[in-house]
């Protein structure tokens, strides 16, 4: 892995514009939609029962995310999911408040035991829950005080996922394990960042099948477009920063990556 | 038809500030509901089974999308369709992503034989589909290779609306026919720019009975606006031309329809 | 109650950072978690019946809104707010639209029926409805005739609440009334600027138990922001306003609050 291995994937995407299937919550919807036509590729949400397995075949990534999860739309998430893993479609899940409610993190198992889920992706707090650590998460942002690079190995093995773990560093760990430091805090001061980054990680797991280089790939771009919009516009202003950030999803190529990426491998 | 008949409208629209009642997907609602407040029209979103009907009542023009439709919003945009078409009340039907699976187009046919459509809105391929013509549909953004001005009038004909399909040139077909080239291609890199164009048409409709005039009308509207956003925003920024364009959609009025209309009439 | 009561909430907001359960509309659940980010609290979102109560029982605020209701989301905001009577969580409710459609008012009524409401938030025309009056009202943005303080009394005492009806003047009757005078016409250009408010005035509820005096500091700090973010961006540009009133949610402190606070008590 490189810089450039970054930048080509990015390009890929932009070439391909690979169908990115959402299944999401009710927060971020339109944020997703303009956050993926930004970076390049085509997104499509679809989650009633009746098409969700259809629309996933069709699609080259689906996203799993429990954010705002009913009975119905954690059904059409196993529907898609099974469809997409009979397909060889990557599916990237996201167990959004996992350990806030008792729903929720029954909601999260039972999609792991019943998809095989490619790419897991949360905090350190709701990676922690799905181990079976007992971690306390507050609300849908809470962070976790495990060692995050252990946490995320550990899920990769038990739960036979390539784990993102994303917080003040982002952990990947996989067949191959990288720490990304690029991004900037604001980030936390705009809804539905976390929930689009799966779906632009999704977007690079379209067009890459090694997982673990897609994923620190997908976040190495992402937090140096954030990086870039909050140049931008300023700081304290999360207002103007989302819109500058879906411009720099749009802006940001092969020159930025290669001057603003800050990663590194690692091994257990 | 003329540029001062746009403008008129236009004004219309502002001055009667029509109660246009959505039932739309989970995607666009905001950015639906934020276009036509700055167009200066009344949203009110309701697609529950229980008052769709209610409201469409009221309401001076109803949009049905099936963006992201589910069995029980189906069942009220039917409800909502059959109670506008008993009022008078013009409705505006915008297939979204017929084709793409078979629940949806079936949605879809289901729609169009309980309700009188009065306008139908939507890209090539959904409305081949809808015709019966096989075009290929990727996603919900997918385009066609039909002789567009063709399938248009060939949709009026046989499903007895004023239809609209939008892209490159966007063409309306109806008691009189027109073609509109007003617009900028950054309209597809923001979601819900579509779903919302058939909201902006169905506020022209809800004050002139004429559909057709009225649509023409509204797309040199939407498609100014957006060609002077863009200028605002510079090229590849979705976000920040996503803030013009909601601008644009308040500030644009007569003299600017005058100096930028693009459109012209056609006959079969 | 003084300007440094309502800026000292503000602070208070700040650093506890809330958590504010909203049971809100598909149209504003992406501005209110963002205008709740950009104020410092920590907004959640789940309206399932299978974890709406557990949601609210660990939340410092809750928040129930009808923009967009449907049966089962009714059944879970009763839950929540079950949950929350027992918890001692304050309870927000927004009883959007209520008198536009049969459905609206008779759920509207049964919320109330049923929970413990603390503060309603609603405008005239809302309100008149849930206390018996007729009074028109044009979908969910309608006003009323009726005279404001006196129907705000009237609600206050009739149904065991706090009541806020916003409007040209801003009218809080409680414990102690009051009349706040900040904000600017432009919010009703931006859907969700009074759902927002409605959970803005539920955060600072969470960090005061005297809901009159939080109710009216909330509307001082909405509206203050408000009149700051119309002076960057102009008239007549809602786009630009949305961004930079969540720029100014984020930035409005202490010392804006003690130059333009515009309020008044006052005493039937």
């Amino acid at each position: 892995m490189n810089n450039e291995f970054a930048a080509e994937l990015l390009e890929r995407v932009r070439k391909n514009k690979p169908l990115v299937h959402n299944l999401t919550n009710t927060v971020v919807t339109n944020f997703t939609a303009n956050g993926l036509l930004a970076l390049g590729a085509s997104p499509v949400m679809a989650d009633a029962v009746e098409e969700a397995a259809d629309m996933a075949k069709i699609a080259s990534a689906v996203v799993l995310n429990i954010g705002t999860l009913t009975a119905s739309k954690v059904d059409a998430m196993i529907l898609a999911g099974k469809a997409a893993n009979e397909a060889g479609v990557p599916v990237l899940f996201d167990p959004v408040g996992a350990g806030a409610t008792l729903y929720r993190t029954e909601s999260a198992k039972r999609i792991l035991a019943e998809v095989n889920v490619d790419i897991l992706r949360g905090n350190a707090g709701e990676i922690a829950v799905l181990c079976g650590q007992s971690v306390q998460v507050k609300g849908v942002d809470g962070g976790g005080n495990a060692n995050v690079r252990h946490l995320a190995k550990e899920a990769e093995k038990m739960l036979g996922v390539t784990c993102v773990i994303t917080g003040a560093e982002d952990v990947v760990a996989g067949n191959e394990s990288f720490i990304v430091r690029n991004g900037d805090p604001i980030l936390t001061s705009v809804t539905g960042t976390g929930c689009l980054l799966g779906s632009v990680i999704a977007s690079f797991c379209a067009v890459e099948k090694n997982y673990a280089k897609a994923a620190a790939s997908a976040l190495i771009f992402y937090g140096v477009a954030a990086e870039r919009a909050v140049e931008t516009s300023g700081p304290n202003r999360p207002g103007t920063f989302a819109a500058a950030f879906l411009n720099e999803l749009s802006l940001t190529g092969r020159e930025e990556i290669n001057q603003q990426a800050k990663w590194e491998e690692w091994k257990q």
